[in-house]
């Protein structure tokens, strides 16, 4: 059970986790130079206390917390309570959704294992932006994609924004950092299917995506796009139908007609 | 051809179109209390200047207008040359992409003009966001839908922030506002199909939809869908296969991966 307890000093150092959160995403003092995981707002924050990332500590007021308490029944963390004047001086903006929680980062799953019961898999190569990022794991929740590949040039998932546009989705649904040799390899060593989304793929081929047992979708960034490196580990190349003289889609709206696109019966979760 | 004009007073009352951006969006001295159509970047702008919307003045940096000059050889109207911080100075904020365009709000085409020659509509009831609206329209414009009815309900698609998130394709496919009655007799007079896209659908049902020659997408806004009247209205409900229990997609996001799915072969432009 949370341990509540009542704070009415800002400058209580017990909620350091908290504190000055625009500059504090990346903190130096963590291993590698990376913040802790931080949700906000009630949904969110239930789905980090149902996460792997192991909970530090709540800061909410007191109705936020109240919401929380059926999920906050087997964590063994503080919750902290204030105002929320209090709290805006802590967070050092005004925070309306109520309440946070930290946690802290968990060893990222071995990429056998993460592949070994998966079905739909994405693989990401440059997608920099957090609230794209966010998005794409949103999207990939709601679609039925069973795990997230996140190439070096990707931005951070765990990074706040992406957490929170996200909807909490990025907590769960498990992604790997790897570079693309080491993921091609294993994702050929399951037995998937590599398909790279990019303008010069075959439109018609995405739906015949659908019939095959394991799919990994390619994905790079809106502008550039997959590598050469990427598009040449391909098996196949595919594309959304676009018209006329529009610009491709935002990366994540793109992954999720993939997604659907790519599913298949099986994949089709009611 | 444009008059080029050099500015070098942020007070000059010809720049009067582009004052203080984020309060003038709504301007009570305009037609209906609505604003100016205002397109931010050389991308935007090149789509202005090619759209029904009637082109009023351009304010820019030397190098944005000397980008858009092929753009401008058709175009009777004064272009506003400063430097950045006047410019800045008139907006009301630092404007990174250096150049903006105002032109007039035309007349809303007739519905039944507006039906005759399209195939897939997409029905829009309460989708209040104007970020989402502008995203919606972009997806719109990629995956060949080829109008919008807008609710009245629904937010304003010229408002400044939607023509931005649109990348301008607000301006180029044709909608319309309409009450919901209206809008449904008009499509039912020119053949359309009505599909509502809800959580209470048929998810096999969405990919029969490609098969049909008119298909109109009915759509609600995230949180509180349809209403009860537009689901009475529909013909089939419909909905995309979901995981577990994730939230809704994005609205744009759901309504990209609806309008992939019924798009049919003929949708499909190379």
């Amino acid at each position: 059970m949370a341990r509540v307890v009542t704070v009415d000093d800002a400058a209580d150092p017990r909620l350091a986790d908290f504190r000055d959160l625009a500059r504090a995403d990346r903190r130096p003092d963590r291993p590698g130079g990376r913040g802790l995981v931080l949700a906000e707002g009630t949904v969110v924050v239930r789905r980090l206390l149902a996460s792997p990332y192991p909970p530090r500590a709540l800061l909410g007021v007191a109705r936020r917390l109240e919401d929380l308490a059926p999920d906050l029944a087997g964590a063994d963390v503080p919750a902290y309570v204030t105002d929320a004047a209090t709290m805006a001086e802590v967070v050092g903006f005004h925070l309306n959704r109520g309440v946070l929680a930290s946690a802290d980062r968990a060893p990222a799953p071995d990429l056998a294992a993460l592949l070994a019961g998966a079905r739909r898999v994405a693989l990401l190569e440059g997608v920099n932006d957090h609230e794209n990022l966010g998005a794409l794991f949103r999207n990939a929740a709601a679609l039925g994609v069973d795990a997230v590949l996140v190439g070096p040039e990707c931005a951070d998932p765990l990074y706040r924004r992406s957490v929170r546009v996200s909807m909490g989705h990025v907590l769960r649904v498990p992604f790997a950092t790897s570079g693309l040799g080491a993921a091609v390899t294993a994702l050929r060593d399951a037995g998937f299917t590599l398909a790279a989304l990019t303008p010069g793929g075959d439109p018609g081929a995405l739906a015949e995506l659908a019939g095959l047992e394991r799919v990994a979708l390619m994905l790079g960034a809106e502008g550039p796009g997959l590598s050469g490196e990427a598009l040449a580990a391909a098996d196949v190349r595919v594309r959304i139908p676009m018209a006329g003289d529009v610009d491709s889609l935002n990366v994540a709206t793109a992954a999720a007609v993939a997604f659907h696109a790519t599913a298949g019966p099986a994949g089709s979760a009611s």
